[in-house]
């Protein structure tokens, strides 16, 4: 094998070159990281599968061959890979859409949805596509998450009531929740209540009380991230004791004690067409929220992570989800937080998370028949209104109208409309404010400021400027939404001043002319050169130097090119009296 | 009447402001050029209402109301209104989707085409849009151009060979052409070959011929436009006088001898919703060619057109088409470049021409019943192979691959998909490819050029630097597709280099920094800060620096904003041995 096969091998399978530095220190470290996720994932896979419209072990799936794929190609140390709150509600809503939940046709199109998500995570990890996750701005993302959170909220209402209730937007899920009110079970809502008001008061006051009676912080926090572990036994064994299920409360039930199945998604052409466009949403709605936990978690070590490795091994990690019984999982931010918290130091803490979890699905899943629904709803309301953020609106309206117009679209269309048309929207509608925004440039009428070489606009600074120069500063590349735009811009102003015989365009922040700006160039030379003006550029950048270079613009051009705006000054004033003479 | 009722009635009004100047000397020239110009057209509009797929009456009736009617709120003193080539081939493509060529239906759905297309112009024109236009760039307006020539001379070619043909894209019509071919017919193939070969001749060999015998170029000119009023009379003769349709010559047959009816469109819900894209696309299509045609012609007399009141004119013209009998209609480049040359003075030589016309449409109809279709059809060839350019690939290719791409896309995509998708696809894939060169935006290093105050590319420019001053030159404005590039691109650099203790962002090409950007910037911010480095900014603009202003960005900034670049080298290495005092 020679160096560069092993170079190569150590890029895109990561785990050769940890692997081979793993000793005893990080073992145990990874182990105590280990069985604190363990315990704090195996109510929440539950709960989480609830979410998505699947069984619960469905959950447990999710978080074992996953775990061992993200460990062998992702780049994260601390990252946790399995089922989250958002992925979960968009599988149900991208499922929904082609299948009846219960049906056995519902489990094959979320294991297809999986295969597809990572599919196309793979595919645009080898074709280092990473940057496309990009178009997603914050405030979109802030947005679509925030909306997120208050929907998945709603949607467990009807376990907290004991009721049904069902559809993707919020007003779907308002008005059903409404219409079957009145079969609401008063023992359910007892336990989803309770339990509720148990996991706020346990995240919130649990901690400073046990600090303040003595325990040792590191143990009140253990002690905190348990909750949700203490609600689930309590109100099993109280289900189990009072035979509260006879009495209307809904119940796990049975789940299966086997290791994950191996499992066969469809493959039809008509399934993968009708589940495309909400698996690319989903790959790249998990690839930000993957990558920015790790990223967060790297700096903190200053690690550096690989984002289009990243995507290989979130894409490895959802095929093997959907060939498992799972599906579509990301990187959790809860999670990894717990998981570096606790001391995780290699990706192989997520392999002995997965042995946990493993270990839970194949012995413990008969203790969990008793378990309420309404419990496992209490844990994803509690969990999924951290989530929920409006400052974002408050901040980027006191920045920018165009991202608040952007949060505030996301989320109202996310409520409204349901995940996938409020981030699509949201990202189509940042894009087309960009543009509006660029067709009508920023335009300063510049001048020199005395005693230096450096140009400011006349309107915000004192500056000299000489009657028969006129400069212009384009504050946006040219290109064809504002080609006409500086056209116009330029003859208005030359068409009311009779002294004018030079134009100088200050180039300094044009990064690009392209094909339709250099012709409305070549006709603003061409009509300038009628009135009698000469039109000049200055300092013009190397990238965009070479393209003019390469056509016959520069030949036509009236005037000249000068390296810098003071160059210019200087000579287009020399046969006057200067001004301001350096 | 108050001065401002006034002045806003001229605004929208055009024909109050010149109407009162009207002489009789511009009387005289308008008279001269209705003339010609209605000579030429009455072939002209029966043959793009054949290319359309509508009786040949409609061609005329197109163009009678909607002059009128751009003569009172239109701009340009110039542009004559009426069928286009593109847009009838649109039209055709359009309204062959939602009914059968020649039943009521069919007509019916090409007035709602044209009211549905004059609404969307009015309201553009009405709330200022006109700019829209511009996101056609030049590129993806001369591929379409192009690709529509080729389209519109194939779908002629079953006139000229007898057959029957369809489809709206080139391999469609080649297909159905080849499949006909058995039934082609001599004659008309005869006078269909022989009318295109004349009109070659016509155009380009009549004219110098002429003149070579001493006939005086002006009155060459007149002839080389009647040429296809010749083909016209010619082959009309030759039909009636050989009884040629007995023997399969495909004749324009029985025209009613009308003023131009009033027609009711529909307005069923089906229909609009079915048209109003394709109507969407027409309007944007006819905007951009009438608008490049009124400005070329008003630059040639120093006037001005209001992009937004050509709208409303072009709006008004389209409505007045679908409410006559007529279909989509916009400024057309042959016969306004004939109506300017001719003398035409103000839109009252509109005016005239649509008396003229409407006298051929009460008159002169019957004269065309034997006039074979084959005519018609060399005309269209003829007039249409003049758009085919294909320069624009090697122009665009030796400029920019962007813009090249854009039009070889469009070209492609418009013939083998259809003019719709054509054009859709080269609006998206120009805006696509504007966006993928953002997000990956070009970065300097700069440097100071010796004996100056001027900055530039240490790669380009021979400057000098300071090992322990960084200075980045971002030739883009940051926003959310290139937020994470430049913390990316800073990091790397500074890890590799130990001596570095300020770093200058030069934001001299940094038009807007949006909130993603700004997050990003404060990540960047922070972690230099761990890194002991401090972060400066240079000559950050008014409207950029006004927002930073709101945000808490410039507290928790570690360095300072200097107002020039050249202010922050002097600044940052007054501690070391300056390498270039002034």
């Amino acid at each position: 094998m020679t160096t560069d096969l092993i170079t190569l091998a150590k890029r895109y399978v990561p785990v050769l070159d940890w692997g081979r530095r793993y000793n005893r220190d990080a073992f145990q470290n990874d182990m105590i990281a280990a069985v604190i996720v363990t315990i704090m994932l195996i109510p929440q896979s539950l709960a989480y599968a609830l979410l998505a419209g699947l069984p619960p072990e469905a959950g447990l799936y999710a978080s074992i061959l996953p775990i061992i794929l993200y460990a062998i190609f992702g780049t994260s140390r601390a990252l946790a890979v399995g089922p989250v709150a958002v992925v979960s509600l968009m599988t149900a809503a991208a499922v929904g859409q082609v299948a009846e939940q219960g049906t056995a046709g519902y489990a094959i199109a979320a294991l297809t949805l999986a295969v597809l998500s990572g599919g196309i995570l793979l595919a645009m990890g080898l074709l280092k596509l990473g940057f496309l996750a990009n178009f997603l701005s914050h405030p979109v993302i802030a947005g679509f998450i925030t909306a997120s959170g208050i929907l998945i909220a709603a949607s467990q209402f009807k376990h907290i009531l004991g009721i049904d209730a069902h559809g993707h937007t919020l007003p779907e899920v308002l008005y059903t929740l409404n219409e079957n009110m009145n079969d609401a079970n008063p023992i359910t809502i007892a336990i989803g209540v309770g339990a509720t008001l148990f996991l706020f008061w346990v995240r919130k006051g649990l901690k400073p009380l046990l600090i303040a009676r003595g325990v040792k912080p590191k143990l009140a926090d253990v002690a905190q991230k348990a909750g949700p572990v203490g609600a689930v036994v309590v109100t099993t064994l109280a289900v189990f004791a009072f035979g509260l299920a006879d009495r209307g409360v809904a119940i796990v039930g049975q789940v299966p004690q086997s290791l994950p199945p191996l499992t066969m998604p469809s493959f039809s052409p008509e399934l993968i067409s009708a589940l495309f466009v909400p698996a690319l949403l989903i790959s790249v709605i998990g690839f930000v929220e993957s990558i920015s936990v790790a990223e967060t978690l790297a700096a903190k070590k200053r690690q550096r992570i690989d984002p289009d490795q990243e995507l290989i091994g979130l894409g490895a990690a959802n095929i093997g989800a959907g060939f498992t019984g799972g599906y579509p999982v990301t990187g959790g931010f809860a999670r990894s937080v717990v998981n570096f918290d606790a001391g995780a130091e290699t990706p192989a803490a997520g392999a002995f998370t997965a042995v946990g979890l493993a270990i839970a699905a194949l012995a413990l899943t008969p203790l969990v028949f008793f378990l309420p629904k309404a419990t496992l709803a209490a844990t994803i309301i509690v969990a999924v209104l951290s989530l929920v953020d409006f400052s974002i609106l408050k901040t980027s309206w006191g920045y920018s109208k165009a991202d608040f117009t952007a949060v505030a679209a996301t989320i109202l269309l996310t409520l409204g409309l349901g995940v996938e048309t409020g981030v699509s929207a949201g990202v189509v509608l940042s894009i087309l404010l960009h543009l509006y925004k660029t067709s009508k440039p920023h335009v300063a009428e510049v001048g020199l400021v005395p005693g230096t070489q450096h140009f400011r606009n006349i309107r915000r600074h004192v500056v000299d400027t000489d009657p028969a120069v006129i400069t212009i500063r384009i504050d946006e590349s040219l290109y064809f939404p504002n080609a006409r735009f500086l056209e116009d811009y330029v003859l208005d102003r030359v068409a009311a001043d009779k002294d004018v015989r030079h134009v100088v365009l200050m180039c300094s922040a044009v990064n690009v002319i392209d094909y339709s700006a250099l012709e409305a160039l070549e006709v603003l030379n061409h009509r300038l050169k009628d009135m009698g003006i000469t039109l000049h550029m200055s300092e013009v950048k190397g990238p965009v130097m070479d393209r003019l270079e390469k056509s016959h613009f520069l030949q036509e051009l009236t005037g000249r090119v000068f390296l810098s705006q003071f160059d210019a000054w200087v000579a287009l004033t020399a046969d006057r009296t200067p001004k301001a003479a350096e």
